[in-house]
């Protein structure tokens, strides 16, 4: 059984727009329906990227806490707590399940100075998490590659099985090959999808869309735009966009067909900032939806997604390029941002 | 039965942002598919002041006509032609509806210029329409109400009866309170709705609305939304808008409830012009939805709709606000552009 340190490090957000300073914040006593998890990884994604830059408006929350998947074992539980036991490995993520909700969490670093923190966060060697967003890792997969069920792999895949749930014969672009657009992809082999085209401004991206089933690749770009309706003058039936940016959420509308084509999004874009739509393609029938985490329920969810991987060996591994060390984390936000890697992986302990 | 006139008089858009012109047109032989109707009525809605102000973009088929929602008598048919006899009185819209599709029809006029028109058109003693245009007119209705079959009613009520479908519980706001924003207040007694929220920038049309079953109405300005949301904190279910701006849909899109408030527009803006969304307002589960003439199918759906005036002695009447003769139309498109009126009649013979 793991020993509960004193204190343990923490990348902390002290002023937005300035790297990640780490600390060593103190361990906290355990309210009602918190669980103390031993880390083992955590992923890092363009949330986090936009938290950093201050790109979801003013941060009340100063100085605070980060990440929001990860893998960890549970060391220690707090009152009522019973979804989990210490010594078992679960995956943290930001969507709510079962269990109970504590809300957030406050701790003090070594100067004694309060570090705010949600329900979760993900980016320091120990974490107190609610209960009601872990659940017990699936047998069998790897650290390194569970850490994508707390958050890529339930929206990605979540939007194509609980909101799309598209037929053999859909057509189904993918915009954006970050570690939301590639779940996406993934899921589609579950539906026998035949026609899966992918997006993104990336070549090794679209390389790595066709290794995991893309059937058509497109650069993200004004020739792209033209080689896709060369191919599908009518534009396709679903469109899931992953891309990040309002003019991506536009450009993936602009692929779906009239008459009942759907452009789902994932992307959150920087606070403040509209799409911008023709209305007159909404009464002829494209419809627009967001997505909150791919609708998913993670102790349902998790469990189809995982079945999902082992059936069809999708080696999901690939959607984590590059691993960093806590104390290497600004190194991977720069990387991300320059898109020099699909979604980092933070190991921990 | 009628005698087939060598010509008849039509209001012809030459020119964009000038006033319509009555011409004399000469009767046309009838293709297969077509049918002759001597005119009684025609509504005159923001469509055709949109076509005349030039707000369609370019328009490729000047000289032509215009209108399309009308009541009148069979007079002749076509080849193929099984849906009505000549004799019978028939609502005229431009919603599909079953029989046979011809496409457009040219004309000439005294001097052998050509005369454009699509499948049905309005603002004219006579007019050729397609088949697949007209519904047999309900017995009983009177022609100058009837009219509103065409498209008003099937388009506002058909929001609500094939799109919405709304509980008792549901809060409804109607955002403009033109034809189509009346018509599917109507169609609200048809679901018991308790909460029928009515927004407009004509107090006298407010008036109305509460005459209709609205419980509460509010200014569409700032003022009205303060008031509003100082009674609907969190928004309401479903908004149907119908006011004919692309600022109006942005406003009754923040009037819906997050986590499945619905907001439907009838609207079709100025070409070109574009709505601006918050996408997170998207993610958190805001939808948005254009409707295509309520998706109404008219064989069906009039019947419906005609029921439901009876059932709940809707004062349907009240819709049209004022009558014109076709010399008096552009005053009549003035008078609307104005907001002088809700829907302007045309009686034509």
């Amino acid at each position: 059984m793991s020993i509960i340190p004193k204190s343990f490090k923490a990348a902390v957000l002290v002023e937005t727009q300035k790297p990640l300073v780490l600390q060593q914040i103190k361990t906290p006593m355990l309210a009602t329906g918190k669980i103390l998890v031993k880390m083992e990884f955590s992923g890092l994604c363009h949330s986090q990227l936009m938290e950093v830059k201050g790109g979801r408006g003013e941060d009340k929350f100063l100085p605070h806490l980060l990440g929001h998947e990860g893998v960890g074992e549970v060391v220690a539980i707090g009152k009522g707590v019973s979804k989990v036991a210490i010594g078992q490995r679960v995956v943290l993520g930001w969507l709510k399940g079962e269990g109970l909700e504590s809300g957030g969490q406050t701790y003090l670093n070594e100067s004694n100075t309060t570090i705010n923190s949600g329900p979760v966060t993900t980016f320091s060697d120990y974490t107190v998490v609610s209960e009601n967003r872990v659940v017990l890792c699936p047998k069998g997969l790897p650290s390194n590659v569970a850490v994508l069920l707390g958050c890529a792999l339930p929206t990605g895949a979540g939007i194509i099985l609980n909101q799309l749930q598209p037929k053999p014969n859909s057509s189904v672009v993918i915009f954006g090959l970050g570690g939301i657009g590639l779940s996406a992809l993934l899921a589609l082999n579950h539906f026998n999808v035949k026609q899966v085209i992918a997006f993104d401004v990336e070549e090794h991206k679209l390389a790595l869309a066709k290794e995991l089933g893309a059937t058509h690749t497109y650069l993200a770009n004004e020739v792209g735009l033209v080689n896709f309706f060369s191919n599908f003058p009518d534009g396709v039936d679903y469109a899931v966009e992953a891309a990040g940016k309002n003019h991506t959420i536009e450009m993936a509308f602009s692929l779906i067909k009239r008459g009942g084509g759907k452009c789902i999004f994932a992307s959150h874009p920087k606070n403040g900032d509209k799409i911008q739509l023709d209305p007159f393609e909404l009464i002829c029938g494209k419809q627009i939806q967001g997505s909150w985490g791919g609708a998913s329920k993670p102790d349902q969810d998790i469990p189809i997604i995982v079945d999902i991987i082992n059936k069809y060996q999708i080696p999901v591994e690939k959607l984590l390029s590059n691993e960093y060390s806590l104390e290497q984390i600004n190194t991977a936000l720069d990387d991300l941002a320059a898109r020099k890697i699909i979604r980092a992986l933070i190991k921990l302990n």
